[in-house]
């Protein structure tokens, strides 16, 4: 049965992803107003730039002011795709006061203040939905928090951040180092002109935070996240990667400890063998491998960003909470009942690929081979190269934890035969 | 805010799944609780055999009458793991008709009769879900329904059946032919005494029927969907699938027509190329491909089967019903407001591989060529081998309907040439 009165939406941003929002909302009417009960109509647009003209959209909904917007209270749903953590945030709190749910693309807000606006939305009794911040049209908010309810997730590893996973995939194919590569990208539109955000890891680790939140039903706060970015990996590591049967990614890995009292949050470049099922995730594509108890081995897979992917998953969510505010029903909030531990870098535990230059003499294996020994670390294989009074030695580890492995590089640097440490890579997905 | 009165569950079924629900309901009793928001008991179990010790199970929650158990009138949820048609459909109707919910992983009884009980559930005010009937523990129903729910699906490509995609795994990378491949499944478990329902694709096409309604938001029943097994399927399948670097994978595909009006669902083997994602599926995995609008590609990928999996998907659901019962909602029912018209096989159109055996003499490419030609079926690529007086020509079409194939296969058999039709595969993923 149709409701007639249609549900109201308030859309703050008329970018790449806002456009493709209000298109379709006016193109698949129809079929909207099936799938959620009752018709839903754009009764708002906040823009900057008011001026510019914007396909399909009448221009007597375009606004400045969107704080009056949110403050109308006739609106049903604020979609908020402007992005940044202000205005955003105090206009999404705004919305909640005044009698609004809430559907978001934000996750540098959300991984920074998730709890805060979750808290505001449950006193308002509204919903608060965000799908398209982590790994756009990709679901996977809806299936952590929904699907796998019932279950106990272990892991979450992924490739959440598409330009960095183009410029990879570009050097691992082609042979090129990181510049040659980050320049393809920049000039496909892969990378910003300031790529720092993608490049550094920010954008993965805002992602890996709320993800983890989800994943364990616990508090991660963006600082609790471990970060290293790709800019020093070299067309010599992916090299290193091919002798060992990987290639390498930027991954962001949520871990639960093997007790299950405390997790941990990461994001960093490392090898992963080239038969896991995200080792063949090209381009600027996205996917993300969930380990749980049940279900075992899941792992979903698709754009994870562009105007049209991230517009999918807004829509979802647009449509999810108008059907609960018809049913007069909020769905499930902030669940962070677990109050789980976060356990810094030092206490993860994984294993290590590390590159060393070495003085080209008898006894230099049998002396880092007693560094790694005296830190703890289990050596799994070691590989020494000669030539010129100059070594490398390759050194892979079994599993041991951060701390361990710093203390032993440390170490290491301090042997009169040890003329450098090339590089240190962590090994995943065995 | 924990409600402290449990919401009630009756378990129908004990075996491989319905033991394993049973015991995560205990084992991760204080989870669910706090993500319901209320605890979850077990009130009741039917069973066939009571006399069996389950491990974890009060005896005194043990019944044969799973009818007496459905009409209690106390019962929250309803979880039916029987499978079959009959006792689980009435069972399930009076379920319903006595204030529970249901959740269900009967692909057989959906696939047959889910409009109806679909219906039985909204004229109650109930809740139906079955994401555990498609694909085990692969979050697929849920994203469908309500992740996608603002975009347009257009195509659902997938390997939806384990014991096959074992067989076809096995057969491609030891080149063993069908039945070697088969008993290897057997003895390791992954195929049953009797294979019908899995290798002649029934199991396959109950999961298109659901994913095609789902996908479409239109009645697919299990007579819409064109079904063809894999036991003809050969190693010489295999070598010419290599050729064309391919591999052979049986494939559920639901398919909305160019323009918009029509859906087909459809189950058969197929050649697929190995850079297609679905090719490197290994094993008893299932995976999912979606394609919609603004999405673009979606993959969804994870064990299919086993107790342990398609208890995740139950208990999802589980989690999800309850929280729709404390909010007094139900969640999306059946969608099927587009009332599509289901086109027959004949309207599908896609590439074809076709080997003929044919008289090693002149003239016979150019008479094969005519045929094809006459039925409107554009060639790609033809190659010709000859030793001995006999002769091999595989053809490989361009995109043709299935009807005018099918013309050119019948007109073909009947050239004097051609001494036989070795085999016709579909070409698929491109």
């Amino acid at each position: 049965m149709m409701r007639t009165r249609p549900l109201k939406v308030a859309l703050l941003g008329c970018g790449v992803v806002g456009s493709e929002v209000a298109r379709i909302m006016t193109t698949h009417a129809d079929d909207l107003a099936q799938r959620i009960g009752a018709p839903v109509e754009l009764a708002g647009v906040a823009v900057r730039r008011p001026a510019k003209v914007r396909e399909g959209i009448p221009q007597e909904l375009v606004t400045t002011d969107a704080t009056a917007l949110v403050k109308r209270g006739d609106i049903d749903v604020v979609v908020e795709v402007i992005g940044g953590i202000e205005p955003a945030r105090t206009l999404i709190t705004t919305a909640f006061e005044h009698g609004a749910s809430v559907v978001s693309a934000n996750k540098a807000l959300l991984a920074q203040d998730g709890a805060a606006l979750h808290a505001v939305a449950e006193q308002n009794d509204k919903d608060l939905y965000y799908e398209a911040a982590v790994a756009g049209a990709i679901p996977l908010i809806r299936p952590l928090r929904e699907s796998l309810a019932g279950d106990k997730v272990n892991r979450v590893l992924g490739i959440v951040n598409g330009t960095t996973n183009f410029i990879l995939d570009k050097m691992d194919s082609t042979g090129a180092g990181y510049q040659e590569a980050l320049d393809e990208a920049t000039a496909l539109g892969y990378a910003e002109a300031d790529p720092t955000a993608d490049v550094e890891g920010f954008d993965a680790a805002a992602k890996a935070a709320i993800l983890a939140g989800i994943a364990f039903h616990t508090r991660v706060r963006l600082d609790d996240v471990y970060r290293e970015g790709m800019t020093e990996v070299t067309a010599a590591d992916f090299r290193s990667a091919k002798e060992m049967g990987c290639t390498i990614k930027l991954l962001a890995i949520c871990e639960r400890s093997k007790d299950g009292t405390s997790v941990t949050a990461r994001v960093h470049p490392a090898m992963i063998p080239l038969t896991h099922p995200l080792a063949s995730v090209r381009g600027a594509y996205n996917a993300v491998f969930v380990e749980s108890d049940a279900a075992g081995q899941l792992m979903f897979y698709g754009p994870g960003a562009g105007g049209a992917p991230t517009a999918s998953a807004v829509l979802g969510d647009l449509v999810a909470v108008c059907r609960n505010r018809l049913n007069g029903a909020t769905g499930p909030g902030e669940s962070s009942y677990a109050a789980l531990t976060v356990s810094s870098m030092g206490e993860v535990v994984t294993r290590y690929h590390i590159s060393l230059d070495v003085a080209d003499k008898p006894g230099v294996l049998a002396q880092v081979a007693t560094v790694f020994a005296e830190h703890g670390v289990s050596i799994d294989t070691v590989r020494q190269q000669g030539k010129d009074g100059e070594a490398s030695l390759v050194v892979v580890t079994h599993r041991a934890s951060d701390a361990s492995l710093s203390g032993t590089v440390e170490a290491l640097r301090k042997l009169d035969t040890v003329r450098g440490v090339a590089s240190i890579m962590r090994v995943e997905g065995e």
